[in-house]
């Protein structure tokens, strides 16, 4: 199936150069049910377009469709278009300097978050049941945060990236968003092929140096759903995760990423010479200039760090941490204040599920002035599913 | 440039169906210089055959070029045509169930190793300057040692795998062969986008548990040239590098690396029932089969084996380990002793810097009755360069 017509092109959520929509190609869990792809899946018989004018310019029509989106249509999703992603998805905040920010349905003059700014917005808009983003430094938990609804970013090297364009390997994982949990749910069954399961978490851990990292506003939202969830869980205890360490373990992370983003980009950069908006050409800019020592320093301080987090969780604990330092910006934020200050206190709790290659959801779970702010979850590697039950426990409850 | 005539057939190591040429696209360091793609790099026109029929049969023509390859035609290298690879590229014996077994030129009754078993052949051969591989497991390390070539695996991530089909993420890596040793160091700098520096060794690492794996008469065969390294390095020691659970870790290796495998393969498999050779089926059948549990577990150990390996060496220390336990064997031996005992004799050598994500090269520096066996070398995460110092120093010496 293909329609010329854009769903719901008031969002600004989909791609119109690009447009492509798919029917099922088999019944199963997801019958019924309409997604959003961003746009840095291949779709076989149209471009890929990467959040950027020169990108889609310069490359072809792809022939072949990535797993993951025929593995959904294969179970009875219908793929009802591509969504808008920021630019090569090198930002956090959802606004592309050359297609314009996605309306943010929970909080229409702030932005959506990104990279999958379109996938986040569409599903905050309730044009589609879930949409696929992909998640390296944060691009589905933030704007996840940011749009009121569900993310998931999976255990790193679980779900194939196959047909997905490569960002830093070394952290990319695709994600999901949804409003509804048992949808959010299912798509992680199908995805991680594996049945749900029901929840079973001994312990909930709070990060509290990741509380401290945010403002007292923000910690008062969360106060009355912290205290609601010790209550519920048998034990709880605080740990301070990163030993103060986290602004740290982002300058290891942003070493890493930036240097296999230049290593992915590189050769087209050098080829095309595109335009970028910015925050996103600096950034590339700097990319560029990360020595081969600095990023082999990093590297072994990540084995230390990934070695550590990786063991830190038993499959019944989860760690508990905010998704976002804040609620969605105002639109037009100006630029140092979104991409610099904003940005790197994002980073600083956004890059520990991806140091350690750990699953984590973020959860609408709390408001703050009329504003979403998702509380996250961490789990043992592979203790997805666990998540995905805590979220359909949690959200469903009346009483949050 | 697409030419009909492919380059010296009766080697066996270039693929016929998906035949294809490129000149270079601008001079540069390579010019001049010929080379050879394993058929798992896509070129824009023509179709990557993965070494299955089915696979060709069930993918179409590529757009887009994989980024590395048009690396190489930017600097003035001639690409003559692709390259043989075993099934899904999941052997290392280089005996392709439907293409056949390329000729391995140094021992022509061998078989030449996988899986970039037509890349070693073609460079074993002389057709071409240097040939590209991809090493997961030791696809271009095992090769190497076959046939009496150099071959690199660098480190992990440090050069884009766009456009190469994905196989198991957590170690893939593109590598090359060459015989000409500032050739080989050439095509490093370029594809590292990094200068060539000057040797720099100060201690020479023994693993003694990996030799102590390997038969008295291979032992016997490596003696001179390790008491002349010895003799030429300011420092060396032993060290038991693993404490004696290689074959652990090749457990912990072979786990996370099947995952990967049947995640990026799974939706292909069920869609189309291809047909695959023996060695290949059964082990793919494995891959479908382990649990979460035992994928989690196994993530961890990696952790902490990957932290004590990233943290092991200097950056003026190489590990020397031999490449693999023994010469090629005959083509056609048994296909149990070739796919379960050799394989995992092998894999227990090969894994040390698939997990630590290392560079590894392998020099054809000795050989037995007449029969190439690679000595191999490992580096700190990012000292690839000097791997490659290491090779030209060493394989120009006449000594050797």
């Amino acid at each position: 199936m293909e329609t010329e017509t854009i769903p719901n092109a008031t969002l600004g959520a989909f791609c119109k150069e690009n447009h492509v929509a798919l029917m099922h190609t088999s019944t199963g869990v997801l019958d019924g049910l309409t997604f959003a792809t961003k746009d840095v899946f291949h779709i076989a018989g149209s471009r890929t377009g990467f959040g950027n004018p020169d990108w889609i310019r310069t490359h072809s029509e792809e022939e072949t469709t990535a797993p993951v989106v025929k593995s959904l249509l294969d179970v009875g999703a219908d793929m009802l278009g591509r969504t808008l992603t920021d630019e090569l998805a090198y930002s956090l905040s959802g606004e592309n300097f050359h297609y314009g920010t996605p309306i943010n349905s929970a909080a229409p003059d702030r932005i959506p978050g990104g990279s999958s700014n379109g996938s986040a917005a569409a599903v905050s808009g309730q044009v589609v049941d879930f949409a696929l983003g992909t998640d390296c430094g944060g691009s589905v938990r933030l704007p996840a945060s940011y749009c009121g609804i569900m993310g998931m970013r999976p255990t790193h090297n679980r779900i194939t990236t196959e047909g997905v364009i490569p960002f830093a390997p070394s952290f990319d994982v695709i994600g999901w968003f949804a409003s509804d949990a048992t949808i959010f749910e299912k798509v992680g069954s199908v995805l991680l092929d594996q049945p749900a399961i029901s929840l079973d978490v001994k312990q909930l851990i709070i990060a509290k140096d990741t509380f401290s990292l945010v403002d007292s506003s923000v910690n008062q939202a969360f106060k009355p759903i912290i205290k609601s969830l010790a209550d519920q869980f048998e034990l709880t205890k605080e740990i301070n995760v990163s030993q103060d360490r986290l602004a740290h373990w982002f300058e290891i992370f942003r070493t890493i990423q930036g240097s296999e983003i230049w290593a992915n980009r590189k050769q087209w950069i050098k080829e095309f010479h595109p335009v970028f908006g910015s925050g996103i050409r600096e950034r590339l800019e700097w990319t560029s200039t990360i020595d081969s020592q600095t990023i082999s320093r990093a590297h072994s301080e990540h084995a230390e760090i990934k070695n550590y987090l990786t063991n830190l969780l038993e499959p019944d604990e989860i760690l508990c941490l905010p998704t976002s330092p804040r609620v969605a910006p105002l639109r037009g934020t100006e630029t140092n204040t979104l991409e610099i200050v904003y940005r790197t206190q994002a980073m600083n709790l956004l890059c520990i599920a991806g140091l350690g290659g750990l699953p984590q959801i973020s959860l609408p779970l709390v408001t703050q002035g009329g504003l979403p702010l998702g509380l996250s979850f961490i789990g043992a590697p592979g203790c997805d599913m666990n998540l995905l039950a805590l979220a359909v426990s949690l959200v469903s409850q009346p009483s949050f």
